[in-house]
């Protein structure tokens, strides 16, 4: 399978859309997908502009792409018109109707996912294929542990095959019907809920296969939970060079899935001694030494400093016992001593304030960064 | 440095008191730290039920140990008389002023942590160690990098040694302290908010020492980024051996702290082929063709299903495309269907109710589990 592309182009088609490159050679890339149903109040009037300034916002997270479920015709409809609104590249995920794909494939998408485990008989493939072909569209082929074709889903409750291998083997079965039809502008991932499979099932893939791999825990859980079965799984897999895109699946909101698929990029780079990217947020936990609520200042800020597209780390401390010790390593710092607020930079202290002017003095010195 | 204990045993002083064993053979055991000042009226009355119930509620969700700042006198008084009250054992964080750890241990005070790069002078360890010996209060000793000894920091900002041997280094000398007081009822703690510096230091010391490891990245930052940056650093680790207590720090709850710890160590055991321990919630992002929402459902019921003793899968989805295929492998699921809401317990159809229904019907098959 040598003839797939090793990068693909998304988006770039319809005005104001810059084109993101995917795959060998490229940043990996920051992912999400919405979470509600979208209907055409959505993308109308002032709905549209929360909608619109929402998601400039993730573009400033460093989000690069956002996926939407098109369950239906009407869905798809709306879906391309909010693309032809936005300059963020759009994704439709469309399942068991392929005449989905090919509505939405009439506006300025900028990518289709596909689970062909459900989008029915080949004939609706290579029709789905045909019209991204002519229109220049990649296409995921996005295969999830909980709808494997039945006869390797058989294998695996047979103990034949394990899990990870029947992920594989159900994408390399669909990536020989795209080369059948001459279709190579395409994306892969193999999802599970469990961390060992979903490792397994990308090295798997990536020995078998040079496609770029969408990469992500699918159902990862709540919050908490979802981030670090992510993180362990997502951080061990690019640490191998594994993963062209991320998304973290999160019950939770897309700005965390944004956050928290950025935060494990950057752990990555700072395992390897590199620079993260955009700010980051070195913040205590607060004890009862603390004199300054690190909790409620990192809450304030996070917003801000999250969509800050400055490269810096920030440090909000409690108390003198870590604070200025660790702030004098950060690019900007606010510590708590006593009664009274300290702004350093790069070990330097800049400011000393009361607690209610630390909001204005330390927007200041953001400013300067 | 081959005297040191092994494994160390925490608490069992006082009545109703449970000793917790921590080291070589023993599960890596969970602890947190208080966020607030802890005043005299925190344990009194009304007040004081409602500390009592939560810190029961973190023994529920698996945390095994629990640490307060002592910054004062007072505090160590206030911090000595709920050490009485509840079961958990209760570990003091004292800092400056070695006054207070002596006054801590006049309770059934379990741990104390020291920072010797703040404690002052040699004579206040010996007298520290003297009494904790005396009473068999095992002590950790805190290393952190933004409180290194002066001539260690001055070798890492010169270039002459990386943050991580500088940490080392810095535990390596108070152990010898503690060898020269024989003392060996000791755990060793070496942070930094940096992922690699972390990782390096923790190395390091398990090749040149057998104490207990408490593990963690300080500074951590706030909710995602912190739990992306404690798993991956921690996991690493735990998967490499290393570490035998966790401690999480959040810019966030103690509750976020513990749950995020748990998932942490069952992330490793999963990643061994291992049955984590306690309830696994697998729930889905949620998306556009959700009909039961999955975000409510899982922060509605999260607290409890953390605080449930049985150990079980349970998965809550959104929808038709992963939900029955995902909830086929789990103990307990439940998954929306158009306007129904489906009930699974390992792959069998156990109900089928109205969405108004769901949170009776999930109630009473959780209990049947």
């Amino acid at each position: 399978m040598a003839q797939f592309c090793e990068t693909i182009k998304i988006g770039g088609r319809g005005q104001g859309k810059d084109a993101v490159f995917l795959g060998k050679g490229f940043p990996v890339l920051v992912q999400t997908m919405w979470k509600d149903k979208l209907t055409a109040d959505d993308i109308e009037g002032e709905a549209g502009c929360v909608l619109i300034d929402r998601i400039e916002k993730l573009a400033c997270m460093g989000c690069g792409l956002l996926r939407f479920a098109a369950p239906d015709l009407e869905a798809a409809q709306i879906l391309g018109r909010l693309s032809e609104m936005v300059p963020m590249p759009l994704v439709a995920d469309v399942h068991f109707d392929y005449r989905i794909a090919l509505r939405v494939l009439d506006f300025p998408i900028a990518k289709i996912r596909i689970n062909p485990g459900n989008i029915g008989e080949r004939a609706n493939v290579e029709k789905t294929l045909e019209k991204a072909g002519a229109k220049g569209v990649p296409v995921r082929i996005g295969v999830n542990a909980g709808s494997l074709p039945k006869d390797l889903r058989y294998k695996v409750d047979a103990g034949e095959i394990d899990c990870a291998e029947a992920l594989a083997q159900a994408a390399e079965r669909e990536l020989a019907v795209f080369e059948a039809f001459q279709f190579f502008d395409v994306l892969v991932s193999v999802k599970a809920s469990g961390i060992a499979d979903t490792i397994k099932a990308n090295r798997l893939l990536r020995q078998r296969t040079n496609v770029p791999l969408h990469i992500g825990v699918t159902e990862a859980g709540p919050l908490v939970a979802g981030t670090v079965r992510s993180a362990v799984s997502l951080f061990t897999l690019l640490r191998e060079g594994i993963g062209d895109t991320v998304r973290v699946s999160l019950s939770d909101t897309v700005e965390n899935e944004v956050i928290a698929a950025r935060e494990i990029i950057n752990a990555v780079a700072e395992s390897r001694g590199l620079k993260p990217r955009g700010v980051t947020i070195t913040s205590c936990p607060r004890c009862g030494r603390a004199g300054f609520d690190v909790h409620s200042f990192t809450r304030r800020w996070m917003d801000r400093l999250y969509t800050e597209r400055k490269t810096a780390t920030i440090a909000v401390m409690g108390c003198v016992v870590n604070g200025p010790g660790e702030a004098r390593h950060a690019d900007l710092g606010i510590t708590g001593v006593g009664n009274k607020v300290i702004l350093f930079r790069r070990g330097e202290i800049v400011k000393m304030v009361t607690g209610s002017e630390a909001d204005a003095a330390f927007e200041e010195e953001l400013e300067k960064l």
